[in-house]
């Protein structure tokens, strides 16, 4: 099945793609606009490029980068970044947002956000999304994280900007999370969603300079000891690591951590990761599409209220779930 | 849209209806079977004898139960749901078991499990099902559930049985979630999946008796202390508690905990959280609905051989979506 303007497409998406993988940086940003786009006369363009990307070579390794706001995650993603760069690697940020209107990167404003990282040539970083803009947010996200690869980007740092869902969403997207606290006790976590403390590989405990410097390694230590309760992956218990984004302390050792995780799990551990995330991608995206094509149908409306009536118990999931699929569905042919 | 069967079909569902009601215990458990059935000409017959269903007048609570396999699930319910009916309760135990083929349940045998409750009238005794009888284990548990609560029984116990999603999904089901650990550390907790520490709402340290008495109350302390560090939900927070299947210590004051957790939550927040449930199961009883549609349509293999492209990273998950979707819905009408 193709669409009808696919044959003037492909040409545009395969220069797209080549200058993308030449390392043209407005190319790359021009691309993630695409495949981040909502508007359906972008959809197409976008598969097309998508597909026309060649695999990447580079070995990547993505890192998710989870916390509340005003724990310090864009200066530290700034003082991390240019340790990574200065370790020979091209790294690229990216944010998952989703379209919160309190996002706390977009009060910030982007262009004060990492200003010395986002003049260095080996690092590219995407502005968080303005809020409303974007439709699923992980499933975007996610591709932009291939298009950066494509482009030569061996380290992926995913940020989560705002709170809400992004926080567990991210753990589909990378591989491995860390999870930014400040120094102090669990009454200081009321920003964490419940699910991600067990879904972190790395724990870091900021601000550990000047007068919380004894308090952050206390608070280390507490979750380290907290973490051992908490079932590790195969092939990796998580740690606690405390790092001054000021003072640069452990910033070195959190990157060489980093590094350790990647060797701990090796590629095929990694590999078979990332199938699974992909699979469970189109899970999402079979969603997303079956919600469009409720829309199209003119059903948007009809499950809303079945919504309504299952959450007032007047109707029960399945009988509610049978009526909006059998309006949907083509008829099965009868046998 | 009705099936051709369904004017004989309700009278049928009303009167199993009014039996359980009536608290016909055989009429319950051929119920249960009915919902729990897999038959395509079951489906018709469960979803009229659940819309038959009165809605129940009484005030229930659900309780969910986790731990790994060896933990002592069965004789702390045993126990516990002896002191509950002891304390005026009528009480329904059901399980969720994920047809795993390495079901603690199903290897004890139904019937060696729970032998005094069993006998008591005030209970209500489902067998966990057979490995591989089960569709999506946690939507037609929820219709048990409802079940259990029209026939009157008040307090609902659903248990986890074997390992896999069942210890997640659980939370979905139920009003709190019991998580059952053995004394000692966390080298122990191998059997817990990652994921449901952080849904648990009371930590239960089984086996506080004998030579592991001491060390239960340490692992206790432990636990309160990691459960600090992880954000509670609005109204409750997590709490770790030692009991003793064996000597019945901490039996009363677990239970005591329990119906302290209905009266912090209260009724309206209470509701809120099963008609968020409710709207969640309607989301997985579409998934499954779109999956039989599937399957009607002879697109299993098709989907089955989407999923492993995308595994492979041959096809993107959002291009595999779009395919499988446009076979399967109706084509929209051009505007």
């Amino acid at each position: 099945m193709r669409t009808p303007s696919a044959p003037t497409e492909e040409p545009a998406a395969r220069e797209l793609a080549s200058r993308i993988a030449a390392g043209d940086r407005r190319a790359l940003a021009r691309a993630i606009t695409l495949v981040e786009s909502t508007r359906p006369e972008d959809r197409a363009p976008a598969e097309a490029l998508m597909a026309a990307l060649p695999r990447s070579s580079i070995e990547s390794l993505r890192i998710g980068i989870a916390g509340a706001p005003g724990v310090g995650k864009s200066t530290l993603i700034e003082t991390l970044g240019l340790h990574a760069i200065g370790q020979g690697h091209r790294l690229a940020v990216l944010a998952v947002d989703p379209s919160s209107p309190v996002s706390g990167g977009s009060i910030l404003g982007d262009k004060t956000r990492m200003a010395e990282l986002s003049r260095a040539p080996a690092a590219f970083i995407r502005p968080s999304p303005a809020a409303g803009r974007l439709g699923g947010v992980a499933r975007r996200t996610a591709e932009a994280v291939r298009l950066c690869e494509a482009a030569g980007h061996g380290r992926i740092i995913v940020e989560t900007v705002g709170l809400g869902q992004s926080e567990t969403a991210i753990s589909g997207l990378v591989d491995l999370v860390l999870l930014l606290v400040p120094p102090g006790g669990g009454d200081e976590l009321q920003g964490i969603k419940r699910g991600i403390m067990e879904t972190a590989d790395i724990l870091v405990v900021t601000k550990a300079d000047g007068a919380m410097l004894e308090q952050a390694g206390r608070t280390a230590a507490e979750y380290q000891h907290a973490l051992r309760l908490i079932r590790p992956q195969p092939g990796w218990a998580p740690v606690a690591r405390t790092c001054s984004a000021l003072t640069g302390a452990g910033i070195a050792e959190l990157w060489a951590e980093i590094e350790r995780f990647q060797e701990a799990l090796g590629p095929a551990a990694m590999a078979a990761r990332r199938s699974e995330q992909a699979v469970q991608q189109l899970s999402a995206e079979i969603e997303e599409e079956l919600k469009a094509a409720l829309g199209r149908a003119g059903l948007g409306d009809r499950l809303a209220a079945l919504q309504r009536e299952v959450a007032a118990g007047r109707l029960t999931p399945r009988a509610a779930a049978r009526a909006i699929v059998a309006e949907l569905v083509k008829p099965a042919a009868e046998p």
